[in-house]
């Protein structure tokens, strides 16, 4: 008989996460209410803000509880439905959990075509990353023709999608990635201008990529890198804010006060800089049929590229959490499940 | 036979201004010519801007040339007019530099009504910081009914009008000054909320006036100030930056390599924070009259209150300069002349 296989959050990690702060189990597959379906899920979206989400920490969302099962977004396919919107075999976003199945109420699912696009790419390129991307170059990044964007983790789930929008929108896009492999995949596949690996010394990559300094810069890692790029923002720059993973090990929610230094702020008054931050929930959502379309049309187009890094089978889902955790995944990270 | 007094920078200052970087000189009064107007100064504005001026590094203005006079605004009286839009006696502001007279384009000065206003408010709460204040709120603070907001250097020229209009608006107003003289009148006579002195310890001040965190904080300092305000954002917050008065003698322009560090921008992200400088010169003065109109409005009802520091004739100014810098003045600072 079909069990439903959970990973659970076995204690809060101290620092960087290790397997045994997961525990794996197995229990009954949960009946569905009134309203709402049971999701067998395919695909389940490993993302950084998870780490935070294992902290007991104040924040904007709650902390998973000790014991329970690992908060993630899923895709899969309606296993059984007590609503009229879906029935059985149906694709769908929305399902929860380091898991095999979940029971969602049927208003928070939404319907995926296989057809235009792989399923998996509800959770990148079509999905919270992508929307992510979008999102915070609409609204803060805002790049015009000729200028400059710098993107940190350019071939992460965020970061593809940053580089490629900014170019489509006239800018130039610069990608800041660890090693070899993914900076050309950065600048051959996905088409930046120029890429820059991060395990070399930045200050003279940047300083031949960005001669004319930085006009938005898409900050995704923290640490050195940031540092290395703040120096150079022109006047009017913007720095986009959505997640700093080099810190998310050690720094997130109420622990935050033994995190290290930022940068001195003065530039941002002498060069009336705008930093902001944001998170995709907040409002991203109201906006997805417009994104989505955007991007379909990219994708159709041959303007949009991503790359997934697939991890297979719920077991190996912390290994690759952690390794994620490290800039060990190329693109963005999944777990497909059978 | 009369001529113009001048203070020229005598050479660049090492950190904190002396007195031996101003050299006083007497030179010829200009003649104005076609199109020019011959002012004879009354008030000076000294502002902590000017510090920056002083070093040769790259700014959003240029430095003083060594040798040349002062930079600063001054109100006065046409002493001559080659301008149809000017007659001898007419009250202006528009006049340049330390000195007792300068010759301007007429199409750059303002006409000032001493009916309306003494004329050396036009330097202060009707002028340059004042106006900082009502652009900074407009376009970045925007503080909402009930909202908290947070404002150093508060007996200050900027700081004053900040957290009147901050409270006109339906906000809740914590002024942060140098000691009890200064927090009395941030609380008594410009009616904020609470006034805090940044000498004694900030922490239990700020947790007893700003119960539910901050929305607002308009930075006028950097430093300490900045570190113990920037953990109490709540979410959505804004931080406005114009000047970090501490640190102009240490960091500014090219120096601010050296500078020391700031906040780890973590909460950022998390508390979805906005970060923005300005430079009022950028937009500001195209608002002007509207900023105006409404500052008289206030003026006239009582609901806006302001104080200067007047130190006595142009020899006075560089003493006046530095005890500026070092927090000692009482109020906008400016210099009479006779």
């Amino acid at each position: 008989m079909p069990s439903n296989t959970q990973i659970l959050l076995a204690r809060r990690p101290q620092g960087a996460p290790v397997p045994e702060d997961f525990q794996l189990t197995e229990t009954a597959i949960p009946e569905p209410g009134e309203g709402e379906v049971l999701v067998r899920h395919r695909f389940l979206s490993l993302d950084p803000y998870q780490r935070g989400r294992m902290d007991d920490a104040k924040s904007y969302a709650r902390p998973v509880a000790l014991g329970a099962v690992m908060e993630c977004s899923a895709v899969g396919q309606v296993a059984a439905s007590r609503d009229g919107r879906f029935k059985e075999g149906d694709w769908v976003l929305g399902g929860y959990g380091w898991q095999t199945y979940s029971v969602r109420p049927a208003k928070a699912l939404i319907a995926i075509d296989p057809k235009e696009a792989p399923p998996s790419t509800a959770l990148g390129v079509l999905g919270m990353p992508g929307l992510t991307a979008w999102v915070g170059l609409e609204d803060i990044g805002q790049p015009k023709e000729g200028e400059t964007v710098v993107v940190s983790a350019a071939s992460g789930a965020v970061g593809q999608v940053v580089g490629q929008l900014a170019r489509i929108r006239g800018a130039r896009a610069i990608g800041i990635a660890g090693g070899p492999a993914k900076c050309a995949f950065v600048k051959d596949t996905l088409g930046f201008d120029a890429a820059i690996d991060h395990r070399a010394p930045l200050d003279p990559a940047l300083d031949a990529a960005c001669p004319d300094g930085v006009d938005v810069y898409w900050e995704n890692v923290g640490g050195a890198v940031q540092a290395a790029v703040f120096p150079r923002f022109r006047d009017f720059g913007r720095m986009v804010m959505c997640g700093m993973i080099a810190q998310y090990n050690t720094a997130t929610g109420a622990a935050a006060t033994g995190a290290p230094p930022g940068p001195n702020l003065g530039p941002v008054v002498r060069k009336r800089l705008r930093i902001q931050g944001f998170i995709v929930n907040d409002t991203g959502w109201q906006r997805y049929g417009r994104f989505r379309a955007e991007m379909l049309g990219h994708m159709a187009a041959g303007r949009m590229q991503w790359r997934e890094d697939v991890a297979k089978g719920l077991a190996n889902a912390p290994a690759a959490f952690i390794g994620m955790l490290e800039g060990r995944n190329f693109g963005k990270q999944v777990v497909a499940l059978d």
